[in-house]
């Protein structure tokens, strides 16, 4: 068996690019040392918020190793070694694994998303998880793969030794909760990937979270869980509801860019994008600051 | 001025795969040679149905190269070599040009989906047409990119010296209409991506297109235009509507492993699909059996 | 049996009001005069362009029967009678049907749309053409239901010796394809409900049509069709493409308010459209000038 | 100011009908006593349930009446008497009104769906909160409108002293955090319109809700409020999600027939559904009996 729990919340690292459109990985390093001062989970690379779709495999490969090498100790590292094709997706994870990552969040594969029904979703996983050296999680991110997975595959794919969860970025609580209904939760860790219901769904008896926002905020992310689990639901509720426009504007409005932003605002090392997503414009720049502003955080 | 024009019909070449889910140059290179013994205008070699979103760099550069070597001397090599990417999609375009590819179809980039609007599509098209160096197409393709680029955007972009046409794969003729009103024919090859509406399309004018149809039916989808362009409207349409159930069996309902199946039927080598795609079921064969038989193909 | 043919054009009639938010009958019957001096096939009373959702019974019956009462002899009176009750819409369609209604249009039920499936479609329409005392023609418009009904459904019901018709306002030609492959197009009348496909349409052996479009241009949608019959392809698809853009205007960007302000233009007394729906805008009037403009109508 | 404060679960009743395909009043008596011996907040009239897009306003007005008539004293009586057009919409809800209705429920105009943005809607919300004789309440039920009105709209709105809350429909948690963010929440009735998010909304704050599953579960949706009051959140949501199913299949996979089998079976009078809506069938049936029996009810 190779479950293990996870809990607490958890960075889907941005790239931080630089003038000349490539990785600046003294950004990255600086932020992994710095988000490790918090009491985060572990780390995600690889995820939808770090312009994985653009980066290149030697990229990719990078990013991960300077994870591992430069992050605290006890703090997981999760990747996203998801591809289109199941063997292209079994090298790129373990490849991810001989470097020293932790466990895998694997993308529903979605470019002919029209075929990606049950049968297909379950016989990807199934060989995925199979083949893999480190355990693998189900990625289900509807917004950029326009694919959303069936409590029913979910349910089949939950009880295989080397599928040790899921996260659900849907935002979705009726979906969340049709996905507890049909997993073991003291064996699959149904994790949610949007700050934008991470208070309803501690209620709810969710433990783990990936979230954009913790890139900026790994405070707020870490404060509200620590506030719930301390029986304050009070002040977790407001916090999480003043967290709530800014995460909706970094993940929403101004996207990836605006995420970027915000890390420069608030002490972290964004960066800018990668080509074709188009930079914050000065105009942006202000309405952001002034949600930062609203929500207290400069 | 690179332009050049493109008229007549063009096969998104499939991938043969084999068992071991390798690619199958030897079918290919088949392949190749018996489409070039029609009057197709050229060979679109990564387009959707070629599953190229499953494929390697080394495959992808495999497949032109054998394209450009085996085909008859006079017909087009496009090749499909947009990435998310900018830069990405710079560098696979000119690996291709290197080999000997005609023009790039470049598909719009879409994971960020949201965020592809007027200005981040003009300014991707017209920097990867500035630094390619063969003129490249548009490719729009709603049903797999859930991105639809604008009449505005296409206006624009057809003015760049580099950018000789587009290929619409969304089916809509209001749409094509849209895109044709704000373009100069003269000097852009607005092109369509289905045989579901090639009659309707050839009446507007328009005389270029991609579709997977010509991979199983090279002959019918040469006949329609043809015919048409003798004059000989009715027949043209008769055989168009014959040819619609088979078209939205081979890229709807059944899907590439259904477009490979008839290719196998009908003297053209198929193959199996890649993993995670589903082969065609046995039942499905039969399904597909019937509507070949009905459209007086086998 | 009581199929007939219907061959022409047909407005989908607005229904002026006045700044009282009434109906101004007056115009209704200036309007009904007006469209008689030219070649169309009949009228359509009651259609989606009407604000038909938002009419009194008593304001339906009376705008019937104005039309009836106004109409050149040998035009056809079409009514938009369906309701999202099987029972309601018989009992408003024999309503007309009194009152001189040749045929009625009977839109898709649609509130409860995801329960709208073939057979609960094929019920309701094989009841109502059952106990309706004139012929009824099927109303697909998605746009405004969200429902699409079947060509499944559609070949079941086109057998129907009471059910003559159908007019499919999606705008899909695929879709107009499909419908035309499995009904009898010498006992069915297979119409397309908007301008924005008509020359297509016409090339695929539809003949008749109920377009917005009608409204405001009566003698450029008649002469479309005429140009097309007389042999005239080129001419005919000229003034399509020409109008496609007044199509797009009247019928999406600007609405119902803009079809009005249009007709006000162009010679017929288009009116105010009745709330909640809102007024065009100064701004919006200048824009709607410059698009007649461009299109040779002012 | 004509605010009241509404706390506890309403059942948006479904209306009996018949073999004859008529309303059985005798059955909404029985059902508005049996509901009223359960600690609900009151009574909805006219909701999407009610189906009463096919009752005749004869057929609503005497199910208001019979409402206000056999309702225990203190619950309040909703009606839900919105219409496509502003006047009708007045109209009806003033004859609601002069029946003895508390207030109303009145929902966005949907018909136009694309013209129903921010101005059509503030203006539709205020003309109709000016002249009716009793408060309203915005309804948001996007699976019926695909119409979905944006918290800034609700914010204007809100301010209107005879608009004293909303029902969102639509069961996303991030929407209904985005409208809190923008009202006042002591002047405001935030309610939330389906049990799917029950027990999240009422660890957001939220203390109001119709939801279809009052028709035939009353006693368990006034639990899972009471317990939550109580400081008992694990019993409570454990209640809220062995309720889940049973939600879901009565307002999702069978519908309105659905429901009220399972009223039928729980105690309460269902009936049949009106034409054209299908009646479930004996497999339905036997699904339908499996859940509840599962959800331990039967």
């Amino acid at each position: 068996m190779s479950y293990f729990k996870i809990k607490g919340v958890i960075p889907p690292m941005v790239t931080p690019f630089n003038k000349d459109d490539e990785v600046d990985y003294d950004k990255h390093i600086f932020n992994v040392k710095k988000w490790g001062e918090y009491d985060i989970a572990g780390y995600l690379v690889l995820g939808s918020n770090s312009e994985t779709v653009y980066l290149t495999e030697e990229e990719k490969l990078n990013l991960i190793k300077l994870t591992v090498d430069n992050k605290p100790e006890g703090k997981l590292v999760m990747v996203g070694t998801g591809m289109e094709s199941t063997k292209e997706t079994i090298y790129l994870t373990n490849k991810a694994a001989e470097l020293g990552a932790d466990c895998a969040l694997i993308i529903t594969p979605h470019y002919y998303g029209e075929k990606m029904n049950d049968e297909a979703l379950i016989n990807y996983f199934t060989e995925v998880a199979d083949k893999c050296l480190i355990p693998i999680l189900i990625y289900n991110v509807t917004k950029y793969t326009h694919v959303n997975i069936s409590p029913k595959a979910v349910s089949v794919l939950s009880k295989h030794p080397n599928i040790i969860g899921m996260k659900d970025s849907s935002g979705s609580i009726p979906q969340l909760v049709s996905y507890k209904g049909v997993v073991d939760m003291n064996e699959f860790n149904l994790m949610v990937g949007t700050a934008g219901i991470w208070y309803p769904a501690l209620t709810l008896g969710v433990e783990g979270s990936v979230q954009a926002l913790v890139n900026c905020c790994p405070g707020e992310c870490v404060e509200i869980q620590k506030l719930y689990d301390n029986g304050q639901d009070q002040e977790s509720r407001e916090l999480y509801e003043r967290m709530f426009p800014v995460n909706a504007a970094v993940t929403g409005k101004y996207g990836i860019a605006g995420l970027k932003y915000a890390c420069d605002k608030l002490g972290l090392q964004g960066g800018l994008v990668r080509k074709p997503l188009l930079q914050v414009t000065e105009k942006e720049k202000e309405e952001l600051d002034n949600i930062l502003k609203v929500a207290g955080l400069i």
